[in-house]
């Protein structure tokens, strides 16, 4: 596909959709009941699910909760796939621009704060004036539509996508497969999101909150004792 | 409950049984193609199956594999359990000493091979006399129910279940479940199986392949396509 | 070897010996400043030392942690193996029953509280009067004894070291290597250690306990700016 | 420092250095034998060395070989870092460009071939004409030179570096810490190199290939029997 003529598409879409999930709230109570009940049986209804849960949550009795598993297909640009891709405990299929021509589609910071004041580690930011935001917007797409023609101009001259896609920045979309258990869901939104019910504060990247929301409304869904318990608890990875 | 004066079950039973699993061979199908194919829509039907699988097995391209996970329930003796339990990419619930009082029930090895010949590392197992199996019967009986009593009798003592259980066998029975992905599953075969198709020959513990066995039969009902080409292929780990 | 008219031997003995490390305080800097800081040379000594750990501490910015390394070697009764092996992020090489015999060696709790109080998950443990810790001294010696003329009887019999090895007890020597990062030990401590500085407390196993004890203070030899600080911070796991 | 009026420079090197090491070939022998040998002495000089190795690479016995790490310091464009990172046991600490302010030094692809043939997971890739050599060098120029302009220019107004570092290339270079153990090394140089040795034939990325020369040259200074008994076994992962 020709795409050399084509402008540019900025755009500030983030999302993280469930694609497919294993367990429920009882598969956390059956897996505990192995450790602690001789009269387990697989399928029986558990009973007082709620004060197990929050038993498991206050102690960190964490393995139970990793018979729940999750994917969610995440579309976003490549810095924040970067940051997502850190968490070692999840598996991952991400587009791949040795394979995949990129579609000439970037992020832009539309709707984030743009400037940060106080110390590294525990940024502070703030809106950015209406001249910042309009520079920002210029900057990229001036910046993403020239990157974008050289990285087609090489692809029409002859030249491997592994080489041409190497001048494209890092705000270019991309997508992945992420698929994890329920602990490791909650150990990302942890580190992930900034919540003031959490009793260890949190500095994520704009961005990746904006996804691990998503990832937590899915969460909330498929676990609402859980999420609630955790909430309760202070965000406290199990 | 008070088995004081019970008589211990000796027994060969080793089961492990699909509790609950997430994906189908159409799930790795479209992780990979998030990789190599920018159409990709989520639910779409997969052309060229077969092709593709193939393709990933014969090239190790394991990623994909890791998004479909099934969870097993396995009961076994503890020396299975102990060794199942170095798979260090599985998640595990296993019943405790420390808050469960085990059953009176403990494995015997009435229809494995006794004997070993030949070099560590390499040990080849044959039959037993009748002799050595009516003698193992006697010992494991007796040594067993000498355990039971002693851990019972402590219990009764008023001393921790922590403590009593120390002196039970690594042959008494326990449960547990066994949570990974398919990725996983295959490197579990190939190391716990033995089979004619193996391109690297193992040397399993004849307990755990037992086991295994079972594990593949669920991964067969489940993933046809991809077991086939996975045999075809050597049994090589993806 | 024949063991087989041996007397067995009761110990309590438990020891976790610091066997090789990588890296120091130093390292942890350096690795955190190849994040945060342009200008990083390796080798060059980081200034601002204990302010910087304390930050990756209060932040739990654990990764800097994972380039320190340390390996110990472990002796101790196969049900505190069992527990410690649940770590799934370190490395082990353990003796083997399939491949090894057995020592006429058995642990048994001399110097631990024999009766617990309270409900399963926040047991309290209380000494045990005279009788009981007698009793337990009968019993396991009897217990032990029984198993292991039968483990020796059927090596004598010609019956593989594999099978006979089920009889013996979970309180039977083993030994083991496990190799982590600084990051992995500091999780350890935090769930296999009782400390009043614990912000979340932690109801080890008595025995795992007493050998984590030995680990930490491998860890305050070598890493002892680290070791404060985290006592400072709760013993959270960074 | 302002950077704003700077030339950017091109670059194509690309290096991974050692920077620390735990362990040698006798440490991967005695975690072997405290598997198999009951007299293990901790320090003792193992004898019968090159038949043991030999012995745990053919049979994939790979838990000895994770008592041995090593920590790695690579400076590379982004591109390669994010294919790097998706070896889940390594350990990362990367320059990050929320925190630093990226120097104006950009990859291109000076002596790697640039035009690919073939299928799609078998490219064969060819050295390319003088006319596409020339032109992705003024591609590169040009297109790195306008995001360095805008990212400086950003900075210059005030707005955040974790934004204005978005329109930079992944091309641009990073630096990072790996930290993993042997075990881990090999199986990144079996997918990360290609060796006519090797059984299974890979097909790296050209750029991360260069690297993996680099890690392999320093573990063949540092267990020189280990990946000389490895090569002879076709590379294959333990």
């Amino acid at each position: 596909m020709d795409h050399s003529l084509q402008q540019i598409e900025l755009s500030s879409a983030l999302s993280a959709m469930l694609v497919d999930s294993m367990g429920d709230e009882n598969s956390i109570l059956r897996a505990m009941l192995v450790s602690t009940d001789q009269d387990n049986l697989v399928g029986r209804q558990p009973k007082k699910s709620r004060g197990r849960l929050k038993f498991l949550i206050e102690n960190r009795h964490g393995s139970p909760f990793e018979h729940a598993t999750l994917t969610f297909s995440v579309h976003c640009p490549i810095f924040v796939s970067r940051e997502w891709m850190r968490h070692r405990v999840q598996s991952f299929n991400e587009q791949s621009g040795r394979y995949v021509e990129y579609e000439p589609k970037f992020y832009w910071p539309e709707y984030r704060p743009l400037v940060q004041e106080g110390k590294p580690g525990k940024y502070q930011f703030v809106e950015g004036s209406r001249y910042q935001w309009g520079y920002a917007h210029l900057a990229f797409h001036a910046s993403c539509q020239t990157a974008w023609d050289h990285y087609q101009e090489m692809l029409n001259q002859g030249i491997a996508k592994e080489v041409a896609r190497m001048v494209l920045p890092v705000t270019t979309y991309t997508s992945f497969y992420a698929t994890a258990n329920l602990r490791n869901w909650l150990h990302f939104l942890s580190l992930r999101t900034t919540d003031d019910r959490a009793s260890v504060p949190s500095y994520p990247l704009w961005e990746i909150n904006q996804l691990a929301a998503q990832v937590e409304g899915a969460l909330v869904d498929e676990f609402p004792l859980v999420m609630g318990l955790w909430n309760e608890n202070g965000r406290v990875p199990v």
